[in-house]
C-alpha cells in the first residue's frame, strides 16, 4: 500500500515535472530568445527541434506500430489578400510620398517577394519538404525495430490538399531509403475526408459557429499597439489617421512578417516589431486558436471533439494491427491541435478560463507549428516474453503524458487508454 | 556519296520497320486475342508491357539525363453519372420485370460495384499504383547509370490532380529504394500546370473547339449496334424502344466494362460484348481522340501544338543539364498523346485522313494507355571521349523513331532535334 502510494506521488511529481518543464521561462522570454516562435502556426518545425533523448523501451519490450498524424509542413499564405493587401496600402503611401525610408524599404522587401506568390497560395515550401524528410528520417532513426522491418507495410494516406500530399511524399520517400523493402500503399481521397480532416458537425459545429469571437475580437482590441509602427512606417501621421487602417495593417504586416520563415529567402521583416509587439501580436492568436481548438469554458470544452472520427480512426486501426506496421495519415493543424486536446496530451485537455493569463498554461507554438505530428508507438512483449500491449505518445517528437496512470513514464497500458477514449467518446456521444 | 544513300536507304527501311512492325496484325485480331485493348485510354499498362529488350548505349556513350512525361496510372471513372446512370437504367427495368436473367446478373455486378465508387470518382486504384511502381523499378534497371548515381538529383512534379501527384509518389517511392542518396525534389502547384497540362489557347483552342465533333458523332452512328445486347439484358423490346436510349446504355456499359481492369476486383463485364462490337465501340474512340489530339486534316494538324509549353520545358530544361539527373513530370493521357505527334514519335506526327481505315496506321491503345508515359534518355560520350550528345526516345517503354537522321537507331543528335522542334514552334508561332 504504502509502495503503491509513494508510486502514485512520484508519478504525480514526473507527470508534473513534464508539463512545468516547458514553462519556468515565460512565454514574453521565449519569444524574446526566439522571435520566430511568435508565429503560432508558422513557426518552422526546425527551430523548435527536440533535444531530449528518447526513454528507452521498457524492458522486455520492442516497438512493432506507428500510428501517426502530421500536418503540412511549412507554405505560402493562403489567402488571396495576405500579400497583396499590405503591398497595396504602402504602394499606395508611397504614391503620395508619405513612406519613411523604412517604409520604402519595406516596399521594397513586398515587392521583391510578392511575384514568387502568384498561383502559390498555400503551397508547400521548400522549407516545409525539408521537414518532412527531416521527421521522416528520424521515424526510422528512433524506431528501426518497426522501419527497418523486411516487407515494412506503411499505409501512408492524405487530406487532398495537395500540401499534405507532398508533406506525405517526403516522409515516405525517407522511408523508403531507410528500408527499401518497405510496401507503401499511399491512398488520397474524399472518402476519406470524414476523419483526416473531418468537417464541424452537430455539437461542434453549433458551438464552433457562434463561440469565441467575442474574446478574440477583445484581445485584439486590447493587444494590438499599432503607433510605433506606423510611425517607423509612415512620415505623416494626418495620412495614416485618414487612409490607412493601423491594426489591420500591423496584423497583415505581422502575417507576412512570421511566414518568412518558411521561406528559403533572405528576405527579413520581423526586425520590423519589437519583442513586445510580437508578444502582444502572439496573444492574440495563442487566445483565438484556443477557443476555436482547445477545450475553452465559452464552448463547453467541445471543440476537441472535432477530432471524434479520426481518434476512432486511430483506435480502429490500432485494433487491426497484429504484425509490425505503421500507418501515417497527413493533414491539418486544425487536427493537430484539438487532436492534442482530445488524447489529453500533457496539460492540452485541461480548461482555461482566465484568457489575459492564458500562456502561462497554453503556448500554441508547442503544439502545432508547421509539419507539428503526433506519434503514438506501439510496444509488445519481446518473443517469448509476457506482458500488456503498451503505448508511448509523442508531441512533436517529444515524450508526453496521456491519461492514465502508469509506472513507467512515458509508457502507457493500451488497454487503459483505449477504454478511457472509447468513453470519453460515448459519453460526448451521448450528449454529456 | 553511295554510301550516304546506302545509309539513307538502310535508314529508312529501319525506320519504316520501326513503325510497321506494330501493324502486321488488324486492330480487330489485336482486340479479339486481348480485349482488354478495346479500352482505350482505360487499358491497364500492365496488359501491354514491353517485351522487347532495349537496344544497348552506342560504344563510348553512357545515359546521364532523363526527362519524361508521364500519365496517371488507372482510376475510377470520373463522371458524375458514369456508373450511376447505366445502374439506374438497369434498375427502372428490373422494377418493372423487363429484365433477362444476363439482365439481372449485370444489374447484381453493379450494384456490387457502385459502393466502391462514392467519394471515389476519378481517384488513382491498387492498379494504377502498382503500373507506377512497376515503370520506377524498370526506369532503375533500364538505366543504373543515371538512378543509381550518388546523390541522384531528381526534379519531380505532377499537375495538381491527385491521382497525378500519387502516381508520381510511387516513383519516386522505387527511385529512392533503388538508391537512398537520391535526393528528389517534388513539386505540385498551379504556376505549374501552363506547361504541366497547358490549357487550349490561341489557335488550338479556336480549331479544337469546333472540330471533330460532326466526325465523332458519325463514327458513333456507323459503329453503335446495341440490338444484341438489348436482347441480351431485357425481355421485352418494346420496353427497350420505348423506355432506353439503346446507344447510350450500350456506351455506358462499355465504358464501365472496359475499366473494370482498372480495378482488382473480380466482377467481370467485358463477356457482354462479342468481339465485333468491342471493336466497334473502340474505333468510335480511337477516331475521337485522333480528331481531338492527333494531327487530324480537320483542325489542320495543329492540335499537336497544345503541348508547345511542354515541349519548350523539355528542351529548356535539357539545355541546363550539365550532371546526372532526371526531371519527371505526371499529368495526362490529353497530353501524353499530343506529345507523342508533336515529338513525332513513330507515324504519330503523320496526318491520316481516312477515318474509316484510322486503325490501319493509328492505334490509341498503343499511345495512352493508364500510366503511358514518354522518357527521352540522353546520352554523353563517356570520360575522355568525344561526340555529340545523342537521344534516345521512349513511348511506353518502347524505342522509338524521332524526326532526324541517324545511323543508330534508336539513337539521335540531340542538336538534330533539338533544332527541328524549335524550328517547329517557331512556325507555329509565326502561324504557318
Amino acid at each position: 500500500m504504502r509502495k503503491t502510494m509513494l508510486t502514485a506521488t512520484l508519478l504525480a511529481a514526473t507527470a508534473m515535472m513534464a508539463q512545468t518543464t516547458s514553462f519556468t521561462v515565460s512565454a514574453k522570454d521565449e519569444i524574446a530568445a526566439n522571435h520566430y516562435l511568435a508565429g503560432s502556426n508558422y513557426l518552422d518545425y526546425d527551430r523548435q527541434l527536440p533535444t531530449a533523448q528518447l526513454t528507452p523501451a521498457p524492458k522486455g519490450y520492442e516497438p512493432y506500430y506507428m500510428s501517426h498524424y502530421g500536418r503540412h509542413g511549412s507554405r505560402w499564405l493562403i489567402g488571396e489578400g495576405d500579400y497583396r493587401n499590405p503591398l497595396t496600402t504602402l504602394r499606395e503611401a508611397r504614391d503620395e510620398g508619405m513612406l519613411t525610408a523604412t517604409g520604402l524599404e519595406t516596399l521594397k522587401k513586398l515587392e521583391k517577394f510578392y511575384p514568387t506568390t502568384v498561383k502559390r497560395l498555400g503551397d508547400l515550401t521548400t522549407v516545409g519538404e525539408r521537414q518532412h524528410h527531416g521527421i521522416g528520417r528520424r521515424m526510422a532513426q528512433n524506431f528501426p525495430e518497426i522501419f527497418k522491418t523486411k516487407n515494412l507495410p506503411i499505409d501512408a494516406r492524405s487530406t487532398v490538399v495537395i500540401r499534405c500530399i507532398l508533406s506525405m511524399v517526403a516522409e515516405c520517400e525517407e522511408l523508403m531509403a531507410a528500408n527499401p523493402t518497405a510496401r507503401i500503399h499511399n491512398d488520397v481521397s474524399e472518402s476519406l475526408q470524414y476523419y483526416l480532416n473531418q468537417p464541424w458537425e452537430g455539437r461542434v459545429r453549433d458551438l464552433g459557429r457562434r463561440t469565441g469571437d467575442k474574446e478574440t475580437r477583445e484581445a485584439q482590441q486590447r493587444y494590438t499597439h499599432p503607433e510605433r509602427l506606423m510611425k517607423l512606417l509612415f512620415n505623416n501621421e494626418q495620412y495614416v489617421y485618414n487612409n490607412v487602417r493601423a491594426g489591420e495593417l500591423m496584423r497583415q504586416l505581422f502575417d507576412v512578417a512570421t511566414n518568412m520563415q518558411s521561406h528559403d529567402t533572405d528576405i527579413e521583416l520581423l526586425s520590423l516589431f519589437t519583442t513586445d509587439e510580437l508578444y502582444d501580436q502572439w496573444r492574440i492568436r495563442n487566445v483565438g486558436w484556443f477557443l476555436d481548438y482547445g477545450c475553452s469554458p465559452v464552448t463547453d470544452g467541445i471543440m476537441p471533439f472535432s477530432q471524434e472520427n479520426l481518434l476512432r480512426n486511430i483506435i480502429e486501426t490500432a485494433d487491426t494491427v497484429t504484425q509490425v506496421q505503421a500507418t501515417l495519415r497527413f493533414g491539418h493543424e486544425v487536427c493537430v491541435m484539438p487532436l492534442a486536446c482530445l488524447l489529453e496530451m500533457n496539460s492540452y485537455g485541461e480548461s482555461f478560463s482566465d484568457l489575459d493569463h492564458l500562456d502561462d498554461t497554453w503556448r500554441n507554438y508547442r503544439i502545432f507549428p508547421m509539419a507539428c505530428n503526433i506519434q503514438l508507438i506501439f510496444y509488445r512483449p519481446k518473443k517469448g516474453k509476457q506482458g500488456d500491449i503498451l503505448v508511448k505518445g509523442m508531441l512533436n517528437e517529444r515524450e508526453v503524458s496521456l491519461p492514465a496512470h502508469t509506472d513507467q513514464w512515458p509508457y502507457y497500458r493500451w488497454q487503459d487508454l483505449r477504454q478511457h477514449y472509447l468513453k470519453k467518446l460515448a459519453d460526448f456521444e451521448a450528449g454529456k
